[in-house]
């Protein structure tokens, strides 16, 4: 039985969604909901291609209460840029959840991603950061430094931007770039001891497997997202500084564990404060984020599947006729 | 960087892609790829949604040599019927293996698994049956029943068929549809050991959570393919049988593990022969199946995603142009 199936490229994704506080709410529903009870969020199928210097990572989640769910495939081919191509690309697939049927194919090669990815740090600075934020500082210089600062000027607009990252150009052009976006003044700076210790908000956006925030560095009012680490073997911030903390939140502890800051710190026997909060639980009032102007935080980020359900969900909801409508 | 995404419905894949010896022989292929090593074969993603009585499973598969991987999705919405909706459906998705851009959506509703699961039954039958086959049985009046049917009639053209269903009014429905379709002799018979011991290839599909075949009913020269059984818990045959063929082959050994017959043979402690030999191996010569006429065969089949790659792969290959074509 022939039913409708949405199509939607890249380039008109583009054109009707963005990051802005709608689609932060969206994200901010999705973590309420994973806190709220009924999600099922199988974990990621991931496989690689050796031979092409591939991988490919599918992820889903159902949250009770939503129309569809999700099917996000992502794969990432590292020698594409040598083929003039982009190394990141894939799909999301809208299913009914009433019926399993094909209601959208989100040709997005990611860009629902990276906008679900931000959506996500704004969540955490609204929840987590100081009510006022005078100086963000970012660390990596790509999409998700940029989209990361825009997503925390929409809850927390801070005065004064930092940019650090190991190419010092590449610094430059990303402070150059969210100075013009958002309008303040902003400057990429050498150390990233320096970015910590002048900012109330930060956030790490870099593949690194060492450390690159030290735990001496924190300060009183300091919250950080560390949105990098996605992968085991991963980490951008010391494990101490976790401990350290008055308050560590996983957007899913069950991954964090394996892929994101936790698993570095359990590894060394460092983390002793049994299960950590997750975001959705703060958000739901079910467990505390910061509970004092001086309080330190820190906001571990893997990405989830009821991110990816959240934002198609949205998207076919609010442009149902957006794109090709295929009869099949 | 736009490129060509092709799309194709489920109607335009039942134009152009039929249940043939070409499909039997690309899927012949992927098994003994399966075997030489190379591939890359994650475990099945599997989501239950209680609320809306559903399932969904995702499976995929790298293959060294072929320029595309497929990734399978499958939902399974068990009230789908009650709204007039098929239960299951679905897309598969071709990806570049050079590169991971989509190559091919095909919304085939799961038209491609059902060519590629009975073409796996042709390819049991050509490599473990005898090579004359006067009569063959089928049990389960489905869907996988006919084409079963159809797929050993290419490689073994049987004179007589035997139908045996628990709805003997369905089972004499399909006895009447594949006699006018391969133009032999077909009957519904009221009991599986009859069938068994009048047939010599037998093909059981169904969904059996107890044995259907009794392994007192083995006779010289029979092939069994059980390819109902495909989820934990599932059983069409009697695990004694299992032992007490000439050869047991698996179309995955750490899939029938699980899923197929051998978990209850394992869980009942009575396989302890070792590691079971794969179709793949079978096929090129690495292991051997059927030595002697006489010889008991049974080939358990749960499904790969081999297959799924090793389908698609062919359908973007030889019908490039099918469907319609995406600037995305």
């Amino acid at each position: 039985m022939a039913h409708d199936i949405q199509i939607v490229t890249e380039a008109e994704l583009r054109r009707i969604v963005s990051l802005d506080l709608t689609t932060v709410d969206v994200i901010e529903a999705a973590f309420a909901a994973l806190a709220s009870g009924g999600v099922v969020m199988p974990p990621i199928l991931s496989m690689d291609l050796p031979a092409a210097h591939g991988e490919v990572d599918v992820k889903t989640a159902y949250i009770p209460g939503f129309d569809g769910f999700a099917i996000k495939v992502s794969p990432g081919f590292f020698n594409n840029p040598l083929l003039g191509l982009p190394s990141l690309n894939g799909l999301m697939i809208l299913f009914s959840a009433q019926t399993g049927l094909v209601q959208s194919l989100f040709l997005d090669n990611g860009y629902l991603t990276d906008i679900r990815t931000a959506a996500a740090g704004a969540v955490a600075a609204r929840h987590l950061a100081l009510a006022v934020v005078e100086t963000a500082g970012v660390i990596g210089t790509g999409v998700q430094a940029r989209l990361q600062m825009q997503a925390a000027y929409l809850v927390r607009p801070f005065k004064r931007l930092l940019v650090h990252g190991r190419d010092k150009d590449k610094a430059r052009v990303c402070a150059a770039d969210l100075s013009a976006l958002l309008g303040i003044e902003a400057e990429a700076v050498d150390s990233a001891e320096t970015l910590v210790c002048s900012s109330q908000l930060v956030v790490t956006t870099t593949p690194s497997r060492q450390p690159l925030i030290q735990a001496e560095w924190l300060h009183p009012g300091l919250h950080i997202t560390a949105m990098g680490s996605d992968q085991s073997g991963k980490s951008e911030i010391d494990p101490k500084a976790l401990m350290a903390a008055d308050a560590y939140i996983c957007d899913r502890v069950s991954q964090c564990e394996v892929s994101g800051e936790l698993e570095a710190a359990l590894a060394a026997g460092i983390w002793n404060k049994g299960r950590p909060s997750e975001l959705g639980e703060v958000i739901i009032g079910q467990k505390t984020g910061r509970q004092r102007a001086q309080d330190v935080t820190i906001c571990d980020l893997t990405g989830t599947g009821v991110q990816d359900t959240a934002i198609a969900t949205y998207v076919h909801a609010q442009f149902p006729q957006a794109g090709t409508i295929l009869q099949a």
